[in-house]
């Protein structure tokens, strides 16, 4: 598994709250589909439903409201790292499996053309290994959030 | 603030357990006083205690053990931002306190002869703005990670 992290979820309560906080930073970040991505170097910052980032990673979320941490272990964010084909995913989760992890989420098709699964560490920190086609990732492993329009 | 991520600080409850894991993956770290540090990129993943992580955020930690919650808010997890001087750490946590940010350690002198502080956003996630003059950030805002020696 390559030694990168290419994007940083938060989990928020309030979307337009979290989204006013960061830019009110002075950070420019766009919004697509309740989601919000800040290009920071070459990873994301995204913000999304702590709801929403919960289920997607199979985590039974035990609804802390918006506090970022939950009574069964879910700290409110997740890590990614994208890799090149959806053989990498895959890959990446088998070798998770043998270092320990708990998969929560099985390899599967993600709603954005692509393919995904996640576990969580030795601690509960939660990982997706995500391919996701219109991320482009550079040579040197960076990602690229696309121009999509709404900044 | 700039728009960056210098580091991500997964808070551990078994220091040797989970850099096993993660090297397991793969991943390669050097370990100095029992923190443990991963190139990542631009950035750096860091194994640290998660009572000594929430400890030095200032966040009062209610003893959760592994798990990556804590009945108080505290994901576990702590991101941080590096700048370039002492100046910048204020400037950074004055922005913050503009944008409604909480406080949750006021800037001050580190044990590694650097200047930081720390606030959590909107959903407790917890930031760090740290002057650390040992690690060197790039024209375009990377960090590397010195050559500890103990890799």
């Amino acid at each position: 598994m390559e030694q990168r992290v290419s994007l940083i979820t938060l989990g928020v309560a309030d979307l337009p709250r979290s989204r006013s906080f960061y830019e009110s930073l002075g950070w420019h970040g766009q919004e697509v589909e309740q989601t919000v991505f800040f290009q920071t170097g070459g990873s994301a910052v995204v913000l999304w439903s702590r709801a929403a980032l919960a289920e997607d990673c199979g985590i039974a979320e035990a609804g802390a409201g918006g506090s970022a941490a939950a009574p069964d272990g879910f700290g409110g964010l997740a890590l990614a790292l994208n890799v090149r084909s959806r053989g990498e995913v895959d890959e990446a989760l088998a070798v998770a499996t043998s270092a320990g992890a708990r998969i929560t989420r099985p390899a599967g098709e993600t709603f954005y053309g692509g393919y995904a699964g996640c576990f969580t560490d030795p601690d509960g920190h939660v990982w997706e290994i995500a391919y996701n086609p219109g991320f482009p990732i550079g040579p040197d492993g960076s990602i690229t959030i696309p121009d999509f329009g709404t900044a």
